[in-house]
């Protein structure tokens, strides 16, 4: 998971102590804030087979800590609940069974006995944080800061599951009343980066996933790369032009999909009485702001948005980059919107943080020398190498202290209900210079 | 739907005016009063695409008054939300657009927003009984009867939809405590009943659905019909004996669901580590008793058992011929065990009423003559006769005064969710005789 | 499966012996006949699960003989090649596992390997036949007797498989050339039918499946039936008055299949360029007939239709007293079209035997006193008595000596590759008097 | 599709004209000869969705070259048939419909009237190819040229496609008689690849696909590869250890695919009677030999085996790498056992080149600068870059001219009726230095 965990017990985590029991009470608490619109019935609701209803995730969170920490640190720890382990385990089947995804709307143990559950196992380990030392600690510490980045994932699914919740019920709710949004975009440029030899990936200083280790050459051409996401406007644009009907700019997969699932634009677009284009948002249903960047739309729609545009999607290279230069600030969580906004001026490229996750053309592999943490942890990232493609960059739904220039993020093809975008590319090499270069 | 309804404005309904007003008082306190044991989370789930969540039967029973009693006789009614019209019509295509049926699951309305509506809903019409009168409050009486019939049903359904939902949690929550059981059951006996020209269906007199009616001749030869229901301890036999895993004994489609479904034994019936059987009750799981009646078993494991006992289930007609003469009396609702019992001593047929609903082998048709209600009250149940077969009797979560021997209930040959179980039957004519009869 | 088979080794076949040879000859030769006009690219093709290539057909009817009779009465037979038993048993749980229905598309044995298995049953079956003789050669006759009505079964089969694979088909390929067609029809008129303690069933005498067995008292009201069947000039208005698309003329699960299957007109219409019905003949594609019976229905269709023109379908005991007292003429196979034909003038109810098979409303259930024969040939029709309505009087496709008045075809409710349409009936009571005897 | 289409017209084919001329007929005719062990009832079977019936690659490839030079290069060219552009069209949805790819197996037009196809075809292709001159004879040669290349995949396809056909039928018939197999394999070894910044891909010498060009950097670690392919006895003994039920060796999709599927075993791996392992072959079934490679294995199944044998599988660049100084020689299909041989000795790596196609952990994904071919031809190769991963080195069923060290197949991680297979590889870098470049 990281590379403190990777490599097991003779490192430290990269947090001292007080940060770590700090941190652990302010992700915890964050957790249960994003919770406070709720009513006691959206805790419960499963709205399609990828959604996890809120007390699932505040329990699977939970039981994250309590099977990774407590059980293995805590002498004599007794589980909260001995049933608890099999209804919160997500996937790591090396743990033992596990309750099938599709049925996690349940409603039993309750959401008043799911806090209960958060408070016991608060309780305890802040317990063994206090306590523990010498190695013991280092690898507590790496966990717990493991975990910690976990729940922070979780506290974005939070937020895209609710809204799928919401947008799936026919009252269609608000969530919360959003802030006044900006109005204005700035004209579509590309900037200019330079090819060669460089280095990707995370150099073990900080916290970071095993996926991102380790640092390492990629080669790379000269390429551009759009000073902004693409708007809402000129995602209608495409609409307009019959893209959606137009099997040319589509991945052959990518329109079997749009016509299986009868896509006519990205999700949570709907048309009003009058023919007026409607997007339902953590605000409830709202007119289009035509400044704002296109979000939710799949790797299908980015891609073929990407060739009708005559441009293409940047590899993650490419993306990352360019990112690394820059400093981390955008529209986070933080922000409050929970809605992607419009770009504004900026001197370099905007919005590479936070607003969407920005599809990448590169599909989800395995960095050289890649190997999965030992034991359980390992079934985090590795196993999903396949059949997905890299996000970049965090969303208006990402802690802003989830996020950097190396983060992976990982979706298949026609997932479309996290917050994803698109940042165009092009390559430098003209069509003209193509042909001189051809045989 | 009734008599009343079917002929439409110029007859009255069966109860006087006081009746009807304190029935519905009584009937929408029970229902009420049957989710008392609920927690909050329990209102919103739906375990599987027959299942509707409790909170949506709430609604659905408050809008069959709405729709069918409020909006055409309180002038200028306004529904109590524009919405619900939508979400709470079951299957009425003619009264308008409904919400999918798998997807019942929903955090809003609330369970406190549904709780209001049947508050306001209960308010209007209560002034609406007050106020009528002439033909109008003969038909305004007429569909509240069969609204509160329509509610009575659905308390069964209430209760079936709860235990499966409890039963598909891993912990197998209690809806409530049992009373103690009775043990003992009786030998298995059978007893002869004439054939010939007889009468069977509704005569009209006090209420009954259209699909009950009209009361018309049937010819039936002689027949044998068991004493009591077949026990758990006999379908044991069945099982023990690899009963589902013989073909012979099954119908073909019957056959495909067995091993498609992989099943081995009645729904909520469970191995324990021992390899001792426990089945899932309202009371939580228990220890089978033998003595009791076998239930949840589908039309297809009844007849397979049925044939491999070397008898038959009976006709609708001859269990109907053998019930109308006997007192509505048996192990209802009202019992307050909502489990079916064992049989004990009986001079005649027992347990005809309550118990477990008795699988006839007699596809749900239209009796001579049948006409569906006009208007959307006639897609209460016409449109349902194509395949589906009949069940007789009641069972242990029906109302009693829900139940009439000229009662038909109705379900596909492989749902087995409500508690449905077998008594067999017989033909008179020995196999000698019928050799005789022989060409 | 007959009279003689049921009742077992004490009574002799139908037919005298010299009968069972010539008839034997003739009904083999009959089938191979019908598959003269297909290309060898024709028998390998399994266009949907519910068709057999017509090579399987030919095989399957070879291996009933095989199995039924010569491997029980010839002393040593060994079956013509080991594995055909696997192939081709279609549904005989008790002889043995068989392939699955849905992969009868192989490519060996090939055509001429079918065929030499074809020549080899046929020859050993004629040497037993001349050797047989007392009890031995009494249910060998029966046996021969049920195996020939089988294989007419399978000729039906294979006409209507050969139609949809040619339907199937972007070509469409014609399997024949259709002799002219006779153009008018006449009005619609209905024949009043006395009512009461009535008979219907077979009596024994002569050949009878065991599902038509035994000859029972069924009481009927009075009613009246249609002069003719349902004309494909009605049942196009029915479509244009919208019937397709108004959920009230329809069963609740007609009505999802006709909107998950985008049904909007019978099985094999088409509209051409021009707007104007085509129909898929075994003659290829040709301008609908208006005078025509309608065709290629479904129950759901049927059941609706009736509904839409204020009639009813008859019951199955409707038809039947009807029809015992016809002489059994009609447009039959032996006619040569292959396709229904224009009722022409009629003194008394017209159509009844042949043309389309008549959709009843009543489902495939046991008559009184129904045994299945024992054994392996007890699979014959028993088993699929669950979910399916019963049919009569045969079809353009069904063989002349292959009906009688007690026959008892069965499909499925959404079944429509089959010669199958509608023919109307109506109560006799009037409304006014329905309501002088209502209370 | 290559460098010369993809250029258009100011280039010529890489062929010289009496080449062309001539190895059209070649190819025309190898696939006529690979087709002569076939039954006209085999041309018609489609086993799977993936799988095409024989006569359609004859039809396709056929309508490649009608579709792509006829058409356009021959003056009012009529097609052989109206309805062949519609059913012989396998994806390219800017030429127009195509039939669906399920429904493959039609008995219309016959296997004869297909070769008839064929015939016209190859007349009016030659004499096209005599008459033009200048740029169109340019143009017209590189579409020649590609459609050669085309018709040599489908070869290979057709051999696979016929195997998984035979293998389908219960009678495991032979397609040919396989010569005697080599026996013996030498022990695993890996040589050491230097890293560095190098070259992969065409560099337009020759024909090559669009997907496969342009040349360029790619930076690559140290790295071993292994000596030769996996063998069966060693997959056997991942069988042994319990492999397949152990979820740490897999891809989380693969998980489900293999519980889902129920694998236990390659594709075509069977056990007898007696437990020991069979293979189904073009000769039959035949016992497993277990110097021979391992083949017909999945994405998941490669990589699961790569993962419990402690190595993993190389990139396609890894693998270009080493083979691109290797001489194309290898048991393809000129050898004619259509199967896969044990390794023999070899100074360096064995079996890079034919025997099976081996998956590289590398996703299908486009080279920098790729840009698929103008018009329809585009659709050819960029369409499928997504959810597929790349295999290199051709098979016993390629033909030794069609294959080269920089050709990129590509299939899904699940697909595994090809002849695919396993080669491992390493880091260099060992786990010590490892944790020494860790923070």
């Amino acid at each position: 998971m990281t590379a403190l965990v990777a490599t097991s017990n003779q490192i430290k985590y990269a947090s001292p102590f007080a940060d770590i029991a700090f941190e652990f009470a302010k992700v915890r608490a964050e957790t249960e804030r994003l919770c406070e619109p709720l009513e006691s019935d959206d805790y419960v609701i499963q709205s399609m087979a990828d959604v996890s209803p809120p007390k699932w995730h505040l329990a699977h969170t939970t039981w994250f800590f309590e099977n990774f920490v407590l059980a293995p640190f805590v002498p004599g720890y007794v589980p909260f609940h001995p049933k608890f382990g099999y209804l919160f385990n997500s996937y790591y089947q090396s743990v033992g069974a596990f309750h099938p995804r599709v049925q996690r709307a349940l409603s039993r143990p309750t959401v008043s006995q799911v806090y209960e559950y958060r408070k016991h196992v608060d309780l305890h380990l802040r317990e063994l944080l206090i306590r523990a030392e010498g190695e013991a600690l280092q690898e507590i510490g790496a966990r717990v800061e493991l975990g910690l980045h976990h729940e922070q994932q979780h506290q974005e699914l939070l937020l895209t599951d609710i809204k799928h919740i919401f947008a799936s019920n026919p009252l269609r709710p608000a969530y919360h009343r959003a802030p006044s949004r900006q109005e204005s975009s700035s004209a579509l440029r590309f900037f200019e980066f330079p090819g060669g030899l460089k280095q990707i990936g995370h150099d073990g200083e900080g916290f970071g996933y095993d996926n991102e280790m380790l640092r390492h050459p990629v080669y790379a051409a000269d390429y551009d790369l759009a000073s902004r996401l693409v708007t809402n406007g000129e995602f209608l644009q495409f609409i307009e032009a019959g893209g959606y009907r137009d099997p040319q700019y589509w991945l052959s997969e990518g329109w079997n999909v749009v016509n299986e699932r009868g896509w006519s634009a990205p999700l949570y677009w709907e048309r009003d009485a009058t023919g007026a284009w409607q997007i339902m948002t953590l605000s409830g249903m709202t007119a289009i702001d035509e400044a704002e960047p296109a979000c939710h739309v799949s790797y299908f729609e980015a891609d073929a948005y990407a060739r009708w545009a005559g441009k293409r999607l940047p590899t993650e290279a490419e993306w990352e980059l360019a990112a690394q230069a820059l400093p981390i600030q955008g529209n986070f969580r933080e922000s409050g919107g929970l809605h992607p906004q419009a770009a504004g001026k900026s001197e370099g490229p905007a919005q590479l943080f936070g607003d969407v996750w920005e599809w990448t053309q590169s599909p989800y592999s395995a960095y050289p020398g890649y190997r999965p943490a030992p034991g359980s942890l390992g079934e985090y990232n590795g196993k999903f190498m396949c059949n997905q493609f890299v996000l970049r960059g965090g969303s208006c739904a990402t802690p802003r202290s989830h996020i950097r220039a190396t983060y992976r993020n990982f979706f298949t093809a026609a997932d479309r209900w996290q917050f994803t975008g698109i940042r165009l590319a092009r390559d430098r090499l003209a069509q003209k210079d193509r042909q001189a270069h051809m045989p």
